[in-house]
């Protein structure tokens, strides 16, 4: 390496490079977030979703040797903890939708902050029932998976479960109209599980995603109960409308419709809106399907040709 | 939005949700771990794991400056310390097995205690032999891919690396019979790795997988030494055998033979516990297969269909 | 279980272990990294990459509150800091290359923090640039899924924007001859988005991919503008050319060229180094293909079987 290509002063090189840069953020089509209100913070959102998987699934995690003698008392602090955290997340998160700038005034905060709280509570109301229907997950999956040995395993060890909770969660959060916060938590659970649900989507009881690496569920999906997905499948979307000017139309029906009781088998592919998968089918493994199957039928792709090596 | 219809006492509302949550815990049929023994600990688990790894792969990562004139002393502090806390998080597990709650007798305690000391050394006894092995792994990386530049890259970059250091780990600690750790450290490798092996799968020696992200090698697999595979290679289960009362019966083998020599390539998914694949063979990317292949047989989907745009 | 089988002494058991595992390194072939100039630091790196986020998309992450008053002073010192630590990392990756000892000299050392501090510079020259291309990809990102609302909830919360930040910071010191730390970076983001871009690959502007798990980007991929990728895609290597003693031959062409305004639907297979995908292609969702494809052709597997459960 020739060292005489590189003779000029580091110093003076790295000032003018920060010159540089910020030049560059005041370009047109610019994209940063310099001067807005601040957007939800993900390491609170995270510590936020750890604990309200500590209040759906009390005893298992971070919190030991809980009992029933001193469980309400923890669980009453948490809840009002999250409480605390969400309501300020929740006002960023809608503070950042109406593209507020840092120079707001404070009675455009304390709107958002009381709106915050508002949803907070509601979502915070739907506990009970998102644990419900989590008991119901977790006993698919050990129903699902001859290698579970236990509910306990399945709480305790299963990405499917990991990410059906944070679906559970964030689905909650969407359909209350918060911003953001829903596809943060959506993507923490993509990134540590490999499954990838759009909290849009809509998913009935008793589900369950066995190891799920590359699952990918999109935004209009419409998934009945039973039903039982391995690693690899895409619920996805065929092609997307443009308007007029080549625009992609947003809000439409572009995933398929899972009915109850229905199987797909890893690395299955099924797309477009208008795509409905009958009750009762079985959808084997490596499946690429864009059309509708009626009730009860079996889908397999042909036998591979086999070669004998010389 | 309209606020009128959130009018009630955040207070108070936090209040009742806590009784509400309390009262599901108390259901039948509910999930929670109230009243008993504590579980294994995730975060003293994967401190473990990384201190093994730097046992096995000595001055690769957070120990630096290690030389032959001190890698003595901290090698016997560190096999020290993963025995302490091996032998407790066993019996934690054992505990766990057999249901304790924690108004077990301290005698109860004590004896797991002490079948956890043994299952801990016996494991640590067997380190150097997973360090065998894992040597030949990393030699099979090298000369498997076209892209490492030496071992050193294989042992500090790979994911399947780690993912292959791990199920060695975890699979001694599973047929020692530790319930739910060995689960554990596979979990906590397939949310790195994107790579998915039960503890409970025999693999031979020499053992190589690329890149990784949504492998899936099921609880009965069975796979001879020099077998490659690629990222999104699924060793599966065909079907479930049910018992008379519908219930999937545990245990029988369910997963595939892969022999001595086998390469796999991306994306293909075998499936079943009668299927053989014997050696020499290659299996072509996206392949499917349910059946035995005879020794020395290529496999491959048929080619795509092409049509031109209009 | 019978604990007569165990019936040792655990201390001299685990002193014992330590010399067999101190063995294990003084073997031949033996895989170790003692008394060798310490590797760069994962955590270190790690840190770097987040800090190098934070100036080419600032304002969105760890740093809140920033505006256009502020901004400067902030990214001068990140940039300082970022300088430094590249500085000693890149120095520590070259004396791994050579294969120095800790014994090497200080004039050795010095040598090599100079080459590091020259490297360093010119890669953060290069930011400006890789921001330019950032903002593209992030402009492809909203064009291209309909689900996005938001160039920020690109920014924010794409996986797809996480792996091309990473790969365009990765791909400079790649061809600034930097050795390691490249593929550490694209590891990191492997593991945290399920996307492995080979460090050394070729890639447009205006890329972008959705959902992303299990993408693999092989080495000598080289990619146009305006291509679209969804998760699963593997660009591939078809076979690995050997010399006269079977050895791999490293560094020839071995994976695919993919012309300008491609899309690549999931789980599609694309494998060869003399393979190449002409402009405007289409290739469906699981195709799998090993030969070139003419500009403006759509690619579709078969449909599957359909059949009707009894």
């Amino acid at each position: 390496m020739d060292l005489s290509l590189f003779e000029y002063d580091p110093k003076a090189t790295l000032a003018q490079l920060t010159n540089d840069m910020i030049e560059t953020y005041r370009q047109e089509d610019s994209i940063h977030h310099l001067g807005y209100c601040p957007l939800p913070n993900y390491r609170v959102i995270v510590e936020t979703l750890e604990d309200l998987k500590d209040i759906l699934f009390p005893g298992y995690r971070r919190k030991e040797k809980l009992h029933f003698g001193n469980v309400e008392y923890l669980i009453g602090q948490l809840i009002d903890s999250v409480n605390e955290r969400l309501t300020n997340q929740i006002s960023r998160a809608l503070c950042h939708d109406r593209g507020l700038s840092i120079s707001c005034t404070a009675q455009q905060r304390q709107d958002f902050e009381r709106i915050g709280l508002e949803k907070s509570i509601e979502f915070l109301r739907r506990l009970p029932e998102i644990r419900r229907k989590l008991m119901l997950d977790v006993q698919a999956a050990y129903k699902g998976d001859p290698a579970c040995k236990s509910y306990d395993e399945a709480v305790f060890c299963y990405p499917g479960i990991e990410a059906i909770t944070v679906y559970r969660i964030a689905h909650e959060l969407y359909i209350l109209g918060v911003p953001l916060i829903p596809r943060m938590m959506s993507e923490w659970a993509h990134s540590k599980t490999g499954i990838d649900i759009h909290p849009g989507a809509t998913i009935g009881e008793s589900f369950f995603i066995d190891h799920g690496t590359g699952v990918v569920i999109g935004q209009t999906c419409n998934i009945g109960n039973w039903v039982k997905l391995y690693q690899g499948v895409t619920l996805g979307a065929l092609s997307f409308p443009t308007d007029e000017e080549g625009n992609l139309v947003r809000g439409v029906k572009r995933h398929p419709t899972i009915e109850d009781n229905v199987v797909i088998y890893a690395n299955a592919t099924i797309l477009g809106g208008q795509t409905v998968i009958g009750k009762d089918c079985v959808i084997g493994s490596s499946v690429w399907l864009t059309q509708s199957v009626a009730p009860g039928t079996t889908v397999t792709i042909e036998r591979p040709k086999l070669r004998i090596k010389e």
